[in-house]
């Protein structure tokens, strides 16, 4: 299995990295980002509702990069690291050897690597996994879904089920997060669009920037939104999105949400509606890294404007919409990843968002002293809810009532 | 002296209290906002910048509710408290007996009370102190702008020299900051205009909601933007204005910059120029606290956008642009008050904000650990930063580089 680091397979590579780093890196990353080593824990909280402590434990540390989970039927958990391996915790023991079956090609670095994992809905008869990648394509990286089966403990008869057409200059691959809709139909992010200049998350005969909807072999519904149309690619449902690395349904309303990371503010997260425009690079509440607002105006009658946004950002990330008994003042509530915070390193967090029936009512910053660049958060079997640390030892976190 | 406490002088009590509730109280304050004790110190902390450690001082505690301070020229403070006090600090203690002088019929609570001190620009020769301060009107509170001469610890001759007019309903005073123009003019904040469904911030008839410029007499000079225009108050300078309550001249630009609390969202620093129309309600980045969107849109061709915005609110309090050579890490940024974040008690902070030529480039959170809520923030005589509590036992802080 070959993996490659940083993005040399990118054709015209000095253009490239220049959109690239203004994509991606923000000024204090040419300082080099300081590493903070993660303690033992546990760590108890109190939070803003008085009856709820929680406890942070940490289920297990050595986790590269890592960026997604999915828990199989035996409540096995399933962990993708950015350089290309799919790792399996059992019992809260990290297996110390990764899953056979991931392929090689797999171009790794900042957004780029080996993304989500994600198992059907009707895996315990299909033992379908899937998965999202970056892969090399003849003009630079592109993301990839690819379907494999479950073979206890390996992955077989893997394939790629569909492939982004990212081309153009300054591809970063990135976003790719998965949900399952209640009709079997596959949602799917694109990043990557979020270079000065870049346009690409506007035009339909392109995958950048958009969200999309598959069936579950990858191919494009016929009832897409613009199925049919000349010059658009089929399996897009919204366009002009950033880079949007949380995907989820909500528990309640069925509607589809997505977080997006914009540069310094900007940051969003959006009620996904068939063939909507939201509005990537028109419009944004962002500004560039170099200080000039990111676009003309920030809002735009017929664009969609986010429900939530982040002004500074935080760099969203995973997100979830907790159900569980756990913590039952905690139920309907939004959680959301963040990476970095006012562009200072060294402030990941959790955010958890209240709703009451016209809209958000309150923030909490959570975890914001273990100063971890939280990647993804989900809500397991168990009700609890595991988050993910980008860290080159990350680790996996289980937030659980404490006593 | 007598001070009145609450808004007893409202003439339609529950009306008024019920809008100014929805204005003012966020959720969190029905069930009682934690006191939070503030240690002795000092408090040493590792900012940002690598060579800018900063040692954080008490200079006094013992303020109640303080808002604002001046510097006499021979170093004393002037500090004043809500309730209708003025103090004075001498070489870091604070007098036990308030400044004789300060007019009773105060009304004091929430974002009313004994406001803004400041002294003239040629104080040294004319001896003149200004405030502002809340009084009743025969419609409810209301904002005036009072002048006095400094006769060493007393304050004589004091008579208001501009009494806002913020006739109509759901009154809560506020605001009211002063900046002096290199061309002898007061710059003045209006605020009291958050009440759902008040529109008195857009009416050119009315003081609420506005910043207003005005002659050192307190008379409206005749090149204000709408002095001669009829059905217009010629003292008005910008308006749609939410609660204004930091107010200063940027150092190199020359440009009069604003702090604007938003509701949960929203917070805004703006550009004052003559005459433009700054938005609120009409357009506004923030949600009401019953979580509906405080404006249909967030943003309309001819209104002025914010040149910075909070989204969630830090409840933003008074500023400042570091000029001094104490911090040369520093100069040219922003220094903004926090009061809360994100609904959440217990979190006052001050925001650092630095810019390129270009705009902002990074926000940093100060002294978040302390929780406590930062009224206001100065550059001292000494090129060192003061900034002012507003808790019952509130402190007086100093920020110096740290050895």
């Amino acid at each position: 299995m070959s993996v490659r680091l940083g993005f040399a397979v990118v054709r015209k590579p000095l253009c490239a990295l220049i959109l690239i780093g203004l994509a991606m890196a923000p000024a204090w990353a040419q300082r080099g980002r300081p590493t903070v080593p993660l303690g033992d824990g546990p760590w108890v909280y109190e939070t803003y509702e008085p009856d709820t402590r929680i406890r942070v434990t940490v289920v297990t540390k050595g986790l590269s990069r890592p960026w997604s989970m999915a828990w199989l039927p035996d409540g096995a958990m399933l962990v993708t690291e950015r350089a290309g391996r799919l790792r399996i915790v059992r019992d809260g023991v990290l297996d110390p050897e990764p899953v056979a079956g991931i392929p090689g090609d797999i171009v790794a670095g900042g957004l780029s690597g080996l993304l989500e994992v994600s198992l059907h809905p009707d895996f315990e008869r299909n033992r379908y996994v899937y998965f999202t990648y970056t892969k090399p394509a003849e003009y630079g990286p592109t993301t990839a879904l690819a379907r494999g089966r479950w073979a206890d403990g390996a992955i077989e008869d893997i394939r790629d089920i569909f492939v982004g057409d990212s081309s153009g200059e300054g591809n970063s691959g990135g976003a790719a997060r998965l949900a399952w809709a209640p009709d079997g139909k596959i949602h799917m992010t694109m990043g990557g669009a979020g270079a000065v200049g870049d346009e690409r998350a506007q035009d339909l005969g392109n995958h950048k920037g958009k969200t999309l909807r598959l069936n579950d072999d990858g191919g494009a519904p016929e009832d897409n939104p613009f199925a049919g149309r000349e010059g658009a690619r089929p399996e897009i449902f919204t366009r002009g999105h950033r880079n949007p690395i949380g995907l989820a349904f909500h528990p309640d309303t069925g509607q589809l949400w997505a977080t997006e990371q914009g540069p310094q503010g900007g940051d969003e997260a959006n009620i996904l509606l068939p063939g909507r425009n939201y509005g990537w690079p028109i419009v944004t509440y962002g500004r560039n890294y170099n200080g000039t607002p990111a676009s003309e105006q920030p809002w735009m009658e017929g664009l969609v404007a986010p429900e939530i946004f982040w002004v500074p950002s935080i760099a969203t990330s995973g997100m979830v919409f907790y159900t569980g008994d756990a913590m039952p003042a905690w139920q309907g509530n939004l959680f959301v990843g963040g990476m970095v915070e006012a562009r200072i390193p060294r402030t990941g967090q959790l955010q958890r968002i209240v709703f009451n029936e016209n809209g958000e009512i309150r923030r909490e910053a959570l975890l914001r002293d273990l100063r971890q660049r939280i990647r993804d958060v989900r809500q397991g079997p168990d009700g609890l809810l595991y988050l993910l640390t980008d860290e080159d030892d990350g680790a996996l976190l289980r937030i659980e009532p404490a006593p």
